[in-house]
């Protein structure tokens, strides 16, 4: 059975979620932060950079969220829950949207979150880096769900999961307040039982 | 024929490189970055993000380096040079490399880059956290390559484009000098000859 390493609060229950949508029996193994928000170093002896989501299955140690993910769909979607398109340029752009919550699609929020830990006054080159891309990334999302109620259409599919990530990633640091659609979209993804039940069995 | 847009100087070389170690032809439409730095408005033409690397091949538009490269490997690949794996997992490991570059490897090295524009004093919650996590990366790529010549092993792997579009980030911002043997790697990466008609082709 997989184990989950799971460091809380984190991004891992979103892998959680996508263990939970295909079905899927796993074990957790929790991990607490310490007082500067770090993870403790017993998940160094892990996976060698300590972070979460990783995963055990067998003799296979796996980080990356986006390598997990794709390993679940490969090997643990029987019924094709998650199955990628056939045609090969769908494909090729459900791999865009799939890479990018971690890809280009990470630096900007995550850096308005560094910044908000810093002291006055914020380091000029970072700051302006960050808010115009972020702009710049809400919008391309904004219209990417302008005419569907998920991100490649009107089903549920696995880039959903890292985009629900990202979004609720910049609302935590405020940026969601311009953009209804992308607000009530994380709510919808983030309401459904199968994030439900990963929340419960992970503790968030 | 696919046309890559390539923003000088940048990371679409290595996106050029990829389809130089596949034998593929391909048209290259350069641009210049203004005295920002920044890409210029008409990549936006191209892709929302005005980023690059994209690739249009028919009346498809790819953006993400890792998107593009499973898209050239599932398309573009009839000798299999850049084939998967077959065991799962195998595979897995070769996916966590492969997107490990641009999702969590990525972060400690640009934010270095980031950084080394910024006056002093510099910001101190993201100097700590660069510089803590610049040396756990490296030590854990610098393992992975203890005993084999390439990322993966003894052959030359998809993964080792990434890995190499990294280390040159982190040897452009003087991270390598205690590193030998990750600066060794990219020199023998960058000596490919697939690597030099990428660059003549590309400008760099």
């Amino acid at each position: 059975m997989i184990k989950l390493h799971h460091l809380r609060i984190g991004r891992s229950v979103f892998t959680a979620w996508a263990m939970e949508e295909l079905g899927l029996d796993y074990n957790v193994e929790i991990y607490i932060r310490d007082e500067n928000r770090r993870a403790p170093p017993t998940l160094r002896h892990i996976h060698p950079l300590g972070k979460s989501p990783v995963i055990e299955d067998g003799d296979l140690t796996l980080a990356e969220s986006g390598a997990i993910l794709l390993y679940l769909i490969e090997n643990y979607d029987p019924q094709g829950v998650f199955a990628p398109p056939v045609d090969a340029k769908e494909k090729a752009l459900w791999s865009q949207w799939l890479v990018y919550p971690e890809a280009s699609g990470f630096l900007p929020f995550f850096l308005t979150l560094l910044l908000s830990m810093e002291e006055k006054p914020k380091p000029p080159v970072i700051a302006n880096y960050a808010n115009a891309d972020v702009t710049l990334h809400l919008n391309y999302i904004d219209a990417q769900l302008a005419d569907n109620p998920f991100l490649l259409g009107p089903e549920f599919s696995a880039p959903d999961i890292g985009m629900t990530y990202l979004l609720e990633l910049a609302n935590r640091v405020g940026q969601l307040s311009d953009y209804p659609r992308l607000k009530d979209y994380i709510d919808r993804m983030m309401a459904r039982p199968a994030f439900k039940r990963a929340q419960d069995k992970t503790g968030g």
